[in-house]
């Protein structure tokens, strides 16, 4: 641990009230200190730096300017928050991040009153900024009182459709919301798509040397010395002329480029702003990510999400790996089949690096698509590529599946075009808490007539399910795998063809049988060493199919059996779900059979290590046992005859 | 019936390859003749009206100038292709719409190679014909070749988040892709929000007297006459001077706007952008829903949805109802409930007459909220307005809900806000078909923690539900009701609350009991009857609630009798799953229990009447009745076929 910065006024500050009292200069020295303060938590916390690092004068402005909690400042996806958190009375527990019972990584609800609306997923906070404002007009209220819905969204958020859709609501309504779009040039990766190269127009070429506020509507809004000091753009004066931003254009009133890291503009134009802006603003920040800490500066992706660092050398402490992640093996085999198969493309949405195409597009550029943070068109344009006769992988992560579910249903299910998509982050993640858990998928998925749905069990079984998609065309599938290192099984040479739903046999045993459908598959085989030790030698099968259902291998194992016990990395209403309803309906049940499902419980779980996640979720090696002993009644072992 | 029109011309195309060798003004003729075959198709089947007549001329144009069905014709939501199915073959099943096993009343791929890619939901096309542009310049191929990808995309459809990102996504890319906006300032309601604003701007006051394709980028695509001719609205003009309607600034070629009324503008124009485009072009087409047949152009609707009707006067045959629609009951219902809760507000995503909620909006207005074809963007701003203390209800059809399931997982049930769902168009729908049935909610929904889930049996407990959802404020809770009429109970005068979690007793009786879930309770107490007189009486429950399960009732229920049988109007993995997983966990099933789910069968089904469609699912009385009969394993005394 490195020693700990000096913060003489932030140690002043409690909550953002006791802002109210510092003079222009001591916020701007406060900035300096947040910056220091939150590089230092991050050091030994690990988690999202870069991004809290490109608002820090932005989070000072914002609280000294208005009245949080009563105005509700609602951060888009809101990992760049840990400066937010150390300035509301969090400061305490900010060296707890992401931890076991400690802060979330995100904003929350629970955890603070300054927390309005809670976010992880990507372009929620205008909807959300507006219902506030629309509540507030309408008598709405909060413990803490209603002041303005604020919602602070990136560069990359506000190119989503949800975004978009949002500003055309809030345009027509034209209700008082105040929208600060802090342009980075830099989601995850740098953002893609038409928008994006429209922001830049917006300020190419042209740096920062006095306050810019500038265009037609929001001109107005400043004061005198303000408005004498303007200088536009050349480009955003071409626009302004005839009031032509793409967001007056959708009802707001556009304020900028200004420069998010300067006080100096950023104060004045938000006292400005607040005094009197009347309907939609939009204030255009230009930030970077990463500002003030060269490490994170000069990354490739700006210090998006580090490990424990060396604050000095920036130097982060990553544990070496026992085994590939998931999401290599996975951009592996879809090199290795692309390679052979030349209609095979690939999607993502706005993940290059997190699903490990960014692989794939080094060797197959041409074929590799990031659609921006857009599921939706994502989905139904791989479905469009699967009607052209080409074979699209549509990798997305379970949780950010559910942004795309419809046109999973519409366009693709219901046509029955073979789109494969590779669902990674299934199960429960680790440190991105619940937001980010992959639950519902199976359950979404194998409602859908038609739908192949896959589990791997470990890294090598995903290489065949790469195979098996790339070669099975005659509808959509989908496999899943979780997040993280495989279990350092033998990898195949290459992958191979897997019988469509027909799951396998790990090993047989006895009395209970334990149907596993993914990687918890190595919890079982853990528990049943434990309860080898003890006599009980269960069978344990793996599924492979969550769809189709493996019918013979479940009905042979229900006749071998007195007990059958599934288990899977997901909520109700998936793979359990299908084999109660074949036992039901083929009778088993009438003669009586010890069933029992183990899923994730009905509760969202928070951040913790994945194993103690599934420990929450009471799914590991020694509830499986436990489970085991007792549906065969013998919990206390040397009861057993 | 009236006389069939006279259609010389349009007799002698059977395909769009016979319309090569008309001459323009025959092609004008075929538009004429085409309008009236699609009145007269429609005065004998009911259906989608206006909006087909509204897009006569562009269906004949498009087909004479491109090659379908090589050149990729994608209709977005495609209710407007009668027409387009009258020119493709399928005249001589034109009269067999929306019926059972007729014509669709959207394009479907199963039904012709003309539909390369299925609709019903609306702002997908852009993002389909971008994949087969892609997938053209990859390689990728169909049986009928791989043309140009075109769409068609209402002026209420392109303002979706949806179609947006495609444009993003296609501005990006730079690919040859055809969009053609047919703005006729009509989706199913008017459109709302800013960037219809914005597109009334584009031609506002200005009457067509000559071509007007014209703004910078796309008046060199024109031959010279027309770029002489070419005259600019006023406000286009200001936009063109930065080349800056909001398309070009997402990438896009501007042309327009132009008559699409006018085949003297739309032939020459297509023909020009056919030979010359590079890269995206968006042509703007103004039309007018319900063109060319006086009822529909002054129904307040346009002609959307209608009945059979009289050509001559327009009438339609609305058969009389006997109850009250379950939409109009759950509008009437809101709407006393707000006259005591001034906190509930209403939002609907462009279906205010869908969902009832012009009724709620023509009495409280300021609390009604039409967002637009923006269901993502709607769930979270219901989101936020119950983060600032009013009582959202948000009236989405089960089947759009899928569009905004993120945001129901994410922004609602994650933060446990108080937002209601109304989830009408539950179950099969009837004429509109598998795309429009709201099949998979009640497994999505009681999936998430936390979330309440009823099903009203009658429409008398739809009033109780909506009361139940106003005091209920504690978390989020969603109740779903079918299409179509009551079933004429007596009405309650006013709504109470149902105890959160506990269903109720019908009927008392022995031996099986069944458990109901919606609005099959009906068909269920026919059953009922139908076995009383074979002296067998079954005991009948209604769930009123899939989450939380009634554990009481239902543990109660197994305990007496020897057969539980659960129904629902949903998919697997809903209320079934939840009763299964309780008696799996509670050992019911250890000691036997005949246990049967009747669901959803794992197929798309066709439109047909609801009765025909639940005949295909096997959820009609007589199918309870034999399952009845099936489980006490005396089916022989039935003697069904």
């Amino acid at each position: 641990m490195t020693d700990r910065p000096k913060t003489p006024i932030l140690d002043r500050v409690n909550v953002p009230a006791d802002m109210k009292r510092l003079t222009d200069d001591e916020l701007q020295q406060l900035a300096d200190e947040l910056r220091a303060e939150t590089i230092s938590a991050v050091s030994e916390t690990g988690g999202h730096l870069g991004a809290g690092l490109g608002v820090v004068e932005l989070t000072v402005a914002l609280h000294a300017v208005f009245d949080t909690p009563k105005d509700k400042l609602i951060w888009d996806v809101s990992h760049q928050t840990y400066p937010h958190k150390i300035l509301t009375g969090r400061r305490d527990r900010i060296r707890t991040l992401r931890q076991k019972d400690g802060l979330s990584g995100f904003t929350k609800r629970s955890e603070s009153p300054y927390d309005p609306f809670g976010a992880a997923h990507s372009s929620t906070s205008i909807s959300a900024a507006l219902g506030f404002s629309v509540a507030r007009d309408l008598g709405g209220a909060t413990p803490e009182g209603l002041g303005d819905g604020i919602a602070v969204i990136g560069d990359g958020a506000i190119s989503a459709g949800m975004a978009y859709e949002a500003m055309n609501n809030a345009g027509h309504l034209g209700k008082r919301l105040i929208v600060i779009l802090n342009d980075n040039e830099m989601s995850i990766a740098p953002p893609v798509g038409a928008m994006s190269s429209y922001l830049s127009r917006l300020y190419a070429g042209d740096p920062f040397q006095e306050l810019k506020a500038a265009a037609k509507g929001a001109v107005s809004l400043l004061p005198e010395p303000f408005r004498e000091g303007a200088k536009r753009a050349k480009d955003l004066l071409k626009h302004s002329v005839v009031g032509g931003t793409l967001f007056e254009e959708l009802g707001f009133s556009y304020l900028g480029p200004i420069d998010g890291h300067d006080l100096e503009q950023l104060l004045p134009v938000l006292r400005t702003v607040k005094a009197r802006a009347r309907g939609p603003i939009l204030i255009h920040a230009i930030t970077k990510k990463g500002k003030g800490y060269a490490p994170a500066e000069t990354a490739r992706d700006k210090g998006h999400g580090v490990a424990k660092f060396n604050v000095v050398t920036g130097e982060q402490k990553k544990t070496p790996s026992n085994a590939p992640s998931y999401t290599k093996v996975f951009a592996q085999s879809l090199i290795d089949e692309a390679s052979r198969d030349d209609k095979i493309v690939a999607i993502t949405a706005a993940m290059p690096d997190g699903t490990g195409l960014d692989l794939f597009a080094e060797r197959y550029p041409s074929r590799c698509f990031d659609v921006g943070i857009a599921e939706q068109h994502g989905v139904t344009f791989a479905a469009g590529l699967a009607a052209g006769g080409m074979k699209p992988f549509c990798a997305i992560y379970s949780t950010f599946l559910q942004r795309g579910y419809d046109q999973v249903v519409h366009d693709v299910a219901l046509q029955r075009l073979p789109v494969r998509f590779a669902i990674d982050r299934a199960g429960l993640v680790g440190a991105d808490g619940a937001t980010h858990a992959g639950a519902f998928d199976i359950g979404y998925m194998t409602n859908l007539p038609g739908m192949v749905v896959m589990a791997a069990a470990d890294e090598a079984e995903l290489v065949h399910m790469v195979a098996t998609a790339t070669a099975y065309n005659d509808g959509p599938i989908a496999f899943r795998y979780p997040r993280g290192e495989g279990v350092g099984v033998e990898m195949p040479e290459r992958g191979k063809f897997l019988e469509i739903g027909k799951g396998r046999i790990i090993r047989e045993g006895s009395q209970v049988a334990i149907l596993s459908f993914g990687t918890r598959l190595s919890e079982v085989e853990k528990a049943a060493e434990a309860l080898a030790a003890k006599g009980i030698t269960p069978t344990i099968a793996d599924a492979r199919f969550a769809k189709p259902l493996d019918r013979d291998m479940i009905l042979d194992l229900v006749s071998n059996h007195e007990a059958l016990i599934t288990i899977e990395e997901g909520a109700i209403g998936g793979f359990a779900s299908h084999v109660a309803d074949l036992l039901a309906n083929e009778g088993v049940f009438d003669r009586g059979l010890k069933f029992r499902s183990m899923v994730l419980p009905d509760i969202f779980i928070d951040q913790a290590s994945p194993k103690d996640m599934y420990d929450s979720a009471a799914m590991n090696a020694e509830h499986i046992e436990a489970k085991v002993l007792d549906v065969m009644g013998i919990a206390d072992i040397s009861k057993r005859a």
